[in-house]
């Protein structure tokens, strides 16, 4: 006999179920079970009298034990979830819980040590299924825009790309360094003849950085396509790629996502808000008196991140907000400049944090060569800027922080409820 | 002005277009350049008498090159490339290429160094592009069986699983390892409640192995789900998975295939041939006179792959077939056995190569523990038996090799000439 998914079950028809016992209920005359698969879940009713075989192997078993029930699902006034009942004729233990270690209100260091425990709340599982329909739905419009999925090493030769820390890795008789985003690669991707390329896969930061928004391991969204005809195409294109996104995930979620996340999964429009740092700077200052410090000028700091998202959704009613007009000195060598050394790229502010960077890449060895120099960068890039050599088209290009995206979608209050396992300094386990 | 691709121009109509010069041919009147861009390819021909500040602008650009033309496409039945030419306005030369280290008859060696100007070959373009709808096709299956994509932590706190080698990492104050499979999160993902999960993403193998089919880090796609009747349902989903993943590659580069990689693209039909080991060694020995020697029976060795090939194709006109009826001995702890103690699970093997291995699982934390200490593991498993200590439903998976897959798919020599970067024991570069 085949199982039926619980939300499946046709009234009367003999079949099987299987699945968690949420909750497991002796009284005097009756065994109440909570049985609960993916689709949903019922309350199995065992008549004590009359059924002492199932009776005696339902002897001890505790919640979260797995089981699997024969017999039929009937409509009953009388039973609250959801009118439905499941009368067994015979039961399987598939697979028997001891008493589970994780309390209600464990701190989330705890839950984080049984993770596995921790996901088994409808919420908690929801955010995997909701990050993993966001993707699909990224994917499918960058296939329909002609892009290609690659699969870039993540075992590197040589610490590179930025001041941001790479762990090292034992190879054979050398060392090796894990990648810190895919950049370089998905810009050798360009430079093959790949005109479009995307990829979805773990980055790794060995920052030291204990914060709700920091992982020493992420997944990281990112994109490259060869000849925009400006910085807004690259900017149009990430707009339309969230959009696609989030669409996905309001039509699958919406409901869950408003009764167990306590938010609304908002889509935004076109264009979102744009502001110049500079200007950025002064409506800061204008509006809720803040001055940047010193040392952050031609760039944001966490400050600044929060409260321009309170600008935008003030000025522009919008959640989103792009920044552009960084400081070179802020951003990275191989971002293009313009005619007046200033980077043509941008961030993109959601919720009170960064998302994205993007910009346009310098595909110009020369002026290349010139910027990583001035960034005191050497032999480390050699094998990155010889993808320029034999001629490289113009693009540009961005990467997203999928778990911090998924995060504030959902209001979560850190990437340690977020991600499916999360990695931070302190946590390699479990 | 917009870009537009080559293959969508109109005849007539001012435009713009952008690409790889592959060729440049100064002749007496005129230069004639090949452009190439994603779409396909056109000769734009200079008229040198009227056209001086295009000849200019041209002079010593080197193939490889990337331009960007303006002016219109005509038709012309003097010209070989489709009975199109491109008749220029101005020319902008977006990057010069050096003189290409790269000969047609570099050693594989040596085009690994260049990967980004050996990927530049439409033939080798390809491979990537057919991986990328292989994988789509795949994961759109996957998603139609209302399964979820896990993104499982590559830095993990023990060495584990099996003999394979791992990678060290210097992990902050500590040591932690790259997985080598994803197989115990995707487990944990079973009993954390997502009944149908899969993965993705990178795995790492520190073998010394240099072999056409071995390589350090390759992209691993992992597949695990809960409440499977028998290893059949297992072995019809992986059928099914591959044959979406095929008919996606067939219906949109069947010609290509034909044409460059000298191959069809063969979609099988269930059920795949199924052969047990012992019926498997009686049958090469009658065929092929084939004796497996004595340290490898209950497995397989690399003659048998190639001629259960053979055999497959003869006896059952297929190129894949299951094998099953493994020793324990040569299986990880974690397959589930039957009453007889032999582990319930498969080789699958294509054109004479594995390509995946699956089971059902152990779900059962007493039967799992007694295996594991068969196989003297210990400390290093604790935290993955923990995951079946609190209620596990029973379950199965597999995973496939997808670069194997997609070397096979193109009868490709090795997997260095798959794989988009190719990593082993003596190439950490580019």
């Amino acid at each position: 006999m085949n199982r039926t998914l619980i939300n499946s079950l046709e009234e009367g028809k003999e079949t099987k179920i299987s699945g968690w016992a949420k909750k497991v209920r002796d009284t005097k005359y009756m065994i109440f079970v909570i049985l609960e698969d993916r689709s949903g879940s019922i309350q199995v009713s065992v008549d004590k009298a009359n059924q002492e075989d199932l009776v005696k192997k339902l002897d001890g078993v505790l919640p979260d034990s797995v089981l699997e029930f024969e017999g039929r699902m009937v409509l009953s006034e009388y039973v609250k979830q959801g009118g439905k009942e499941f009368l067994p004729t015979d039961v399987n233990i598939l697979s028997k819980a001891e008493a589970l270690p994780l309390e209600e209100n464990a701190n989330l260091d705890t839950r984080l040590d049984y993770r596995w425990l921790d996901l088994r709340t409808r919420k908690n599982s929801l955010i995997t299924k909701i990050q993993s329909e966001l993707v699909k739905g990224m994917r499918e419009y960058l296939y329909s825009q002609d892009f290609t999925e690659i699969h870039t090493p993540k075992l590197i030769g040589a610490a590179s790309e930025s001041g941001s820390e790479v762990f090292e890795v034992n190879y054979f008789d050398r060392k090796a360094y894990l990648a810190q985003s895919p950049q370089f690669y998905k810009q050798m991707a360009i430079s093959s003849g790949l005109e479009r390329v995307f990829e979805v896969a773990p980055v790794f930061r060995a920052e030291n950085s204990n914060t709700y928004r920091h992982a020493t391991e992420y997944t990281g969204f990112d994109v490259e396509f060869a000849y925009p005809e400006n910085i807004e195409e690259v900017m149009s294109l990430e707009e339309d790629l969230l959009i696609a996104g989030l669409t996905k995930v309001k039509e699958k979620y919406e409901n869950e996502i408003n009764d167990l996340f306590d938010t609304e999964v908002i889509i935004p429009t076109k264009p979102f808000p744009r502001i110049d740092l500079q200007d950025l700077y002064k409506e800061l200052h204008e509006r809720y008196g803040y001055e940047i410090p010193k040392e952050d000028v031609g760039d944001m700091n966490n400050e600044t991140e929060s409260l321009i998202t309170k600008y935008a959704i003030e000025k522009f009613g919008s959640e989103f907000i792009f920044v552009t007009g960084f400081s070179s000195k802020k951003r990275p060598f191989y971002h293009m400049r313009d005619n007046d050394g200033n980077p043509i790229g941008y961030d993109l502010i959601w919720r009170g944090t960064e998302i994205t960077s993007g910009s346009l890449r310098e595909h110009r060895y020369d002026v290349l060569a010139k910027q990583a120099k001035e960034k005191g960068l050497g032999k480390d890039v050699e094998f990155y800027m010889d993808f320029f050599k034999y001629g490289c088209p113009p693009h540009g290009g961005f990467g997203i922080g999928l778990d911090r995206l998924t995060m504030l979608l959902l209001c979560l209050p850190s990437l340690k409820e977020t991600m499916f396992i999360f990695r931070g300094p302190n946590r390699i386990n479990p």
